[in-house]
């Protein structure tokens, strides 16, 4: 048996019924805890923690031992996967990721590989191993990775952008070279996301941050395409159960219906759309995941509840098909009692039957 | 006679027939002119330049000097006004603007007043005054303000923020004090407006930066009911001719129709919508300015053509009611030669017969 015993994320993934609205949350391991402040100091560097799959492993538990959260997620980082392109990935102390080797040359583009995760991200495998039997099957445990667009984004530019002018060069002067990037890429992450379903990922999530800074038209090129392939070569069963899959384009609200259509199981949407609209406009097709305002968790946690809620009904009286998650990571700054507001919020008004809350015991 | 002998931007933002699609830029007199460099480096520092009318006049003038522009707009920051309120507004090198007096203590608040611009925002009006004596009737000048919204983000974060945080722990926690701040800085706008108009400003823009970072539910709450008051009062008519209004929220597509009903006679919108999209939405209510992508201007000058093309062709072969424009601020790196390049290309092809472009002689 690999089916956890809490296999509500799942269910609602695939647009089965459940008796609450589950929740989990993008980032949830992370600086805002103080106990994963402590452990990446033992690390090193954030580096070092996600290429250590016994400390990965350790922070990827951490919010679940505090919260009542329905999925775990792995603890790594997008960028894993073009430091296995060769590019060199470092952290510069206060500036975030960059790499040693942006990919700006026609014969280093030529040249980009896709790699075998098993050789090459063996410590990410082997931390979805490891984080799958610390939970025991008490929860499912979510892979992911980055999307083509989004890791070329950096992979161009070099760090992150503020206007990701040399990759927007490329997309209008060269796009012969940019769709070499992210076909090579492409390639890269449905061999890592198969990886992941194969060391015990039971649904996997592709992370597109920046497809959002595209023109409609540049995006039905550039973005979609690569992660329509990516989902259409993703393993969709793994010891007989069904892996579900969510894609998710921050600032996407516009392109609902074309993503929708792309096969994957689940979009998550971010705090933008109204989520009742983004449930019409999707109809039945897929499952939606978000999409609170992660700002909220500023706020008091009579406010959070009273935000939890709107999300809630705005979905609809039905809750089939809907995993509560913010709109967008968890912001480092966040006090961790918002979470534990937050997530006691949902359980408690996240019913299929709303009308029957007082009936329903809330769990946690 | 004030009506300017090239009127097509006020003909096009009232949906009246245009020979070809009239065409200015955001932030056109800028950083990426060695003249406005120049003209700032004399002038000391960028306040310095927009407290003098001479000079802001100066530099609005440069772009129009070098290309075949439809309009000129003032010359000024969204943030004179909020530095009028007494916030006191300083550039530190290389962070962008800054407040020395965040508004965060519900007393400040309270004692928030909004500023007589004959009195404190004198240098804004005469630098109109100024601009529109030296265009002597070519073309219309368009004055701007920020959003309500988006003044009040930098008013409370004291500067531009990633996140957000401190004014969005108001919003959800003291809707009651931002409720306060946003009315107060609407007066403050809409009088500032007002007086530019008086002045000699021949169409209004208000730019709401930052309202595109709500939630679908806060927007219309916090951002977009104080553009519709500001609109609701801004004076319709200046010797005799009428004063079209844009509204702009950037990241805004998701809402246009909500927008489209202010009662303003434009929006602008950035380039994640298909303007064929967002004009089958607003239909006949509102003009359309927009939506290329700025990063465009860094490719070749055949590929600038060939996607501003793009964008005329997707709102349509009848063009009228179309202004071009960027989705956004030209960047600073921008080479001059591109912008030669798309207003030349957007003359040759915004006709109003496209089908009989060779018969129409392109102007300059």
């Amino acid at each position: 048996m690999t089916r956890p015993s809490n296999d509500s994320v799942l269910r609602a993934l695939l647009r089965q019924p459940t008796r609450h609205t589950p929740i989990w949350l993008m980032r949830q391991a992370g600086r805002y805890l103080p106990e994963y402040c402590e452990t990446r100091r033992r690390a090193g560097s954030f580096l070092q923690l996600c290429k250590s799959p016994a400390l990965a492993c350790e922070v990827a538990l951490q919010p679940l031992a505090r919260f009542d959260l329905d999925a775990a997620i792995l603890f790594s980082d997008i960028l894993t996967v073009p430091d296995a392109m060769g590019l060199g990935l470092y952290f510069s102390d206060g500036e975030g990721p960059r790499f040693e080797r942006p990919l700006r040359e026609e014969w280093a583009i030529r040249d980009l590989a896709a790699p075998d995760p098993w050789d090459h991200l063996r410590y990410v495998i082997d931390a979805v191993a490891e984080i799958r039997r610390a939970l025991n099957n008490s929860v499912p445990l979510i892979g992911f990775a980055g999307s083509p667009y989004t890791l070329a984004c950096y992979m161009v530019e070099g760090a992150a952008s503020s206007d990701y002018r040399h990759i927007k060069r490329m997309l209008y002067d060269r796009p012969d070279l940019l769709h070499r990037i992210l076909s090579v890429t492409a390639d890269a992450v449905g061999a890592y996301l198969n990886a992941q379903i194969e060391a015990g990922a039971q649904a996997v999530m592709i992370f597109d941050s920046w497809g959002g800074s595209l023109s409609a038209a540049a995006y039905q090129e550039f973005s979609l395409p690569y992660m329509a392939r990516i989902v259409a070569g993703l393993l969709r069963h793994r010891d007989g159960e069904r892996v579900p899959s969510i894609v998710f384009t921050k600032g996407g609200g516009l392109w609902l219906e074309s993503m929708a259509a792309i096969g994957c199981d689940a979009l998550a949407v971010d705090w933008t759309i109204d989520l009742g609209e983004a449930r019409r406009r999707v109809g039945h097709r897929v499952a939606l995941q978000g999409n609170l305002d992660p700002a909220i968790l500023f706020a008091s946690p009579e406010r959070i509840a009273a935000e939890a809620t709107r999300v809630l009904d705005s979905y609809g009286s039905d809750n089939t098909g809907h995993v509560f998650n913010l709109g967008h990571g968890i912001s480092q700054f966040t006090p961790p009692e918002s979470v534990a507001a937050l997530v006691e919020a949902v359980h408690a008004h996240g019913c299929a039957t709303p009308r029957d809350d007082h009936q329903v015991p809330a769990p946690g």
